[in-house]
């Protein structure tokens, strides 16, 4: 066969191809976010998604720029427990376990004897305090040794199901979605870094260079080539700190981001996701659903206020998710 | 035409694609270095990236896991003087031009009348003093938009080009041959992260969530959901900084990492790519090249030690790089 003779039945082929390859019949469209119901909100979603990926749109947005940042806690898992505050105590009954002496020490007793009245007066202070002496005073490759042994076997408080079953089924979905259409999904948690990334893959497809969170100091030792956790805080990535960090990490403005009421903590990053140059989307999640998951608010209604002030789409979780948990 | 029949020429289609649109001749290999000359660095670097990405070696590197980490100042473009340095000066006359009685105080004074001796006599408090008071006390919009109009007409002394032709001409063959192996690329430089963001899609095809670089404080100011930008240090991403940042930000060892020789300032970086479970490739860049570019080196020849005893790759621009700079 010669030369022209090939290109011939190449173009041929490409042809015959491309001619006969399509279905037969049109296939109704899938379904991106199956376990969310129809309503405005999974309506808002749909079309802003389809609006910024449209190159014919005026609201178009290179794929580049379209960066989502989700809260990790109350977004996307439940947060009642905190799944770090379960490794907390995970954390305290091994140190124990090594130097049972601990066990007669504070804020170490307090744990151990489920001291409720002790722990609730100690508030963020006694919290941080507790954080620092689980979670530094070792290497980075120690530390996240624990968290892997930890989420092996973990089992959430009250639903008595592995952690990974706390995660939300319709946030998982929309994760896929966002990422189909070409976003890079980031998580923006309050929960210490290195925790989160032990299982950001996993539990959501997210690399861990696009996780931003709480972080201690980290010093590099020359002679041993590892990261040593310094028991100092470094960043407590919540409310106006998370759009710092989201700056400093990503240099851009979210086009979407995503957080819940019951903290207040997401009201900075979404008013900063909406400041952007691009026409952006705003989501919080709203914890209305006491049956098949927690029902709480904030005192002021904060978020819920900035939400309705600034047109942001409130998801209620009774009225929006069909399902909340996976399978 | 029925199914069965079109599933037949589907297939048939296919077949003959596959079959005839190869090229007739094979054409040589293409060089992804073309400005590298033949030699062991050279050589250590398309052999490592053909071993680790090779799926069937037991040195294969999941392309998640593919970090690669590559200073700037020195290792990506020349570095004598720093381009940020420029930056510094091109922002005091700016401020003078609005407020002239700044000409009067130092360190502006200083800047104002090249008075070199009081300039290095300040060393690293003045530097950071001037950094300080040319890159802070502003929103970040306002600063970007300053280094924006800095390079559209910045001019290298002593060369008298544009910024952009002091680039690497190899080293950004390097980058487009590792990307177009899977490797994700990032930037660590001591200079500040957005100062290198602004040109870094440009001049390097690395977005800016993927610059790792000093830093001052953010705050996020809610009245106007900007970032105001502190007149405080927040990183000095410098030497074993490095290391600690690529932890905080990416969460895994580099598996090729890139510096120079100069300022000793990528040794702990180096270190850090070597200590990760894969195998990995550490390059050194070597000034000494005294006609077409510069030749400098460390007092104790400190990196060049480093690189010796661990086995690292030492580039030097004389042999290795059939070209330094673009056309």
């Amino acid at each position: 066969m010669n030369i022209q003779d090939k290109k011939l039945l190449c173009s041929l082929a490409i042809v015959l191809t491309l001619a006969s390859c399509q279905p037969s019949q049109i296939a109704p469209p899938i379904d991106p976010l199956p376990s969310w119901n129809d309503g405005t909100v999974k309506k808002a979603i749909t079309d802003y998604v389809m609006r910024v990926t449209d190159t014919t749109s005026t609201d178009f947005i290179p794929a580049a720029d379209r960066i989502a940042t989700f809260d990790n806690d109350g977004t996307l898992w439940a947060e009642r427990p905190y799944v770090q505050e379960l490794f907390v105590f995970y954390q305290v009954k091994s140190m124990i376990a090594k130097d049972p002496s601990l066990a007669m020490k504070q804020p170490f007793k307090a744990v151990v004897e489920h001291d409720k009245a002790f722990l609730e007066k100690g508030g963020m202070t006694l919290l941080l305090e507790l954080l620092t002496a689980t979670h530094t005073g070792m290497t980075e490759d120690e530390l996240e040794e624990n968290a892997k042994a930890f989420f092996s076997s973990a089992v959430y408080p009250g639903k008595n199901v592995p952690v990974k079953q706390v995660r939300y089924q319709p946030q998982l979905e929309l994760l896929d979605y966002l990422r189909d259409n070409g976003f890079k999904v980031y998580i923006c948690t309050g929960g210490t870094v290195e925790f989160v990334r032990s299982i950001s893959m996993d539990f959501y497809g997210v690399p861990s260079e696009q996780v931003i969170g709480s972080s201690f100091k980290y010093v590099f030792v020359d002679s041993t080539r590892s990261i040593y956790r310094e028991p100092a805080l470094n960043h407590f990535n919540d409310k106006s700190a998370k759009p710092a960090a989201i700056q400093l990490l990503i240099g851009k403005h979210p086009v979407l981001a995503c957080g819940n009421e019951g903290g207040k903590g997401d009201i900075a990053m979404l008013a900063f996701s909406q400041a952007g140059k691009y026409p952006s989307l705003q989501l919080l999640v709203n914890h209305d659903d006491d049956v098949r998951e927690f029902m709480y608010s904030e005192d002021d209604s904060a978020s819920l206020k900035a939400a309705a002030q600034n047109k942001w789409q409130v998801i209620s979780m009774k009225n929006d998710w069909k399902r909340v948990f996976p399978e």
